[in-house]
């Protein structure tokens, strides 16, 4: 505020009854006491007052692809949550750039949203530092917050796509492959130190070709696991683990175009996945848990609660249907 | 802006310096201009303007119901058309509810999204006639607009349900079910109209409890699924049509638990229905192209286009995949 009356060259006083929209101010001071808090991103902290006084509050969600079925149980438990708690809510979608991450953002703000939950695609989110300081309560889920403290509500990427492996070593497979989301994504990055450390702790080597990063595009993963399941010089995998639920229904449909049985497990479950043949076995997350979580967390610092960020990481579960309790072919031993 | 004038008791020069922000208004008259403006709900008509000076616009979209896939590949057409005229999308959900729907149509004006995609939960839209006077681009898509007239975009639902339904008559049944979503829903009762209308095309009689709209929620589809088949007094049906793809997938759960094949013919595709034993036959909308040509109708208006409203209706397409070619059981013709 300071700062706003420095910048316009008025006095706390004015800047406060152009805040407050209080008489006796000039309409050319409100005009530059207006531009000097355009330029500072200066806001009244005034969400959980806001919130108190009844106004209908509003409650920004940014995710990274409206059309992954993922967002939507966890989209529909923070829109749950902001019913319940009489605000609205607004979502965007990012469609996974970071510079789009930070104009829908920050366009959130400047429509005055009174919180955020968003799922990052950047991984710097400085940006948002003046935001939150003016009062805009945020929350980071599905992915963390980059080089800002602040709440996070995570699954346990890790330790899921570590068990989903070591289950397939469980059946027999030794050249078990990973198809993954893009690097530069957390989750992705996580699931594959999890299939790095599984594999380890059997003892097992990781050629190079066993492991694919890259776009979740169909024709990409297509590519990829038919590449990994013809050998192309190695002996083929017998197994594989797929980082995300894109990936599983694309690999779905190549092992259903092929003879020889291959394991698949999938981080996520999807709708139908016990009804194909075999089912898909799957380690699942709890979408609707993350967005709860996150939610909670988000109307705590509405009403008001100050303490240090949080970090919250909820937990997996494996769910074996068929797919991933196929064992390797007797000949590829 | 005569009205604004008239209320605040001030002269028309008066408002239009309010509005554009000049000087040599008191603070006082400059509050009276704008409570008389927040009533009357007035506006600049500046949407048209505002993209052309390169400010980021920003369009509403307001679906029913996040976690349904069908709305994924339509959001995405929206986003995509957005970001093509360089305007960011701001979505809302209504939970498919008529005031939940106004009041976030109203929260997005209040936030100046510079125009709006509805799909709408509401039968009355006269809410919207203020801001579509004063210049927010209005289109309504997958379901008609209410009590106003404006640009409506609709795949044909009686049409798509009437060739599923003579589909399974070609295929030798006779006692068909239909269930649907809520009556006071347009597609749920156009769909309804089309099952009708080829029933009678084909000189078939319709037993009440044939019929069924109500809630997608999966204990009232099942129930509803398992009461036709087993006939409660009557012959059970033989082949069953699903209004959308929520209560279709519920109906692929319940006859994956039965032994006796029943035909099955859904409308809306949805992920996996070709990977499933039998395959689902289903009539697909193109979900996509209506998000495409609500947008380009969209886009049309912030450009300046005044036209009357239009009405567009997209086709479907039947695509068989075996569920619908399942012939009636011998014993039950």
């Amino acid at each position: 505020m300071k700062d706003v009356a420095a910048r316009a060259g008025v006095g706390l006083k004015t800047v406060s009854r152009v805040v407050n929209g209080e008489p006796g101010v000039t309409p050319d001071t409100v005009r530059r006491v207006q531009e000097s808090i355009d330029a500072l991103g200066f806001r009244r902290n005034d969400s959980a007052r806001v919130l108190r006084k009844g106004r209908t509050a509003s409650i920004g969600l940014v995710l990274e692809d409206l059309a992954d079925p993922f967002y939507g149980p966890m989209s529909r438990a923070v829109e749950e949550a902001a019913r319940a708690h009489g605000a609205l809510l607004i979502h965007g979608s990012s469609a996974e750039e970071p510079d789009r991450e930070q104009e829908l953002v920050l366009a959130l703000c400047a429509r005055r949203v009174d919180g955020l939950v968003i799922v990052p695609a950047s991984d710097d989110h400085r940006y948002l530092e003046p935001e939150i300081a003016a009062g805009v309560a945020t929350v980071f889920v599905d992915r963390p917050a980059g080089r800002i403290d602040a709440d996070v509500v995570l699954s346990d990427s890790f330790s899921g796509a570590r068990d989903g492996v070591a289950h397939l070593i469980a059946h027999g497979h030794r050249r078990i492959g990973f198809i993954g989301d893009r690097p530069r994504i957390h989750t992705a990055t996580e699931r594959l130190r999890g299939y790095r450390t599984a594999m380890a702790e059997a003892g097992l080597r990781v050629d190079d070709s066993w492991v694919a990063l890259g776009s979740t595009e169909p024709e990409r993963v297509r590519a990829t696991a038919c590449a990994m399941l013809d050998g192309a010089g190695q002996p083929p995998v017998t197994a594989l683990f797929c980082g995300n639920n894109r990936v599983t229904v694309t690999v779905v449909r190549v092992l259903n175009g092929r003879v020889r049985p291959v394991a698949l497990v999938g981080f996520d479950d999807f709708e139908l996945a016990d009804l194909l043949s075999p089912g898909v076995t799957v380690i699942a997350q709890d979408a609707a848990q993350l967005g709860r979580t996150a939610s909670e967390r988000l109307f705590r610092r509405l009403d008001g609660a100050s303490d240090a960020p949080s970090h919250f990481l909820l937990p997996t579960r494996l769910i074996p249907r068929g797919s991933g309790e196929l064992p390797p072919p007797a000949d590829a031993l």
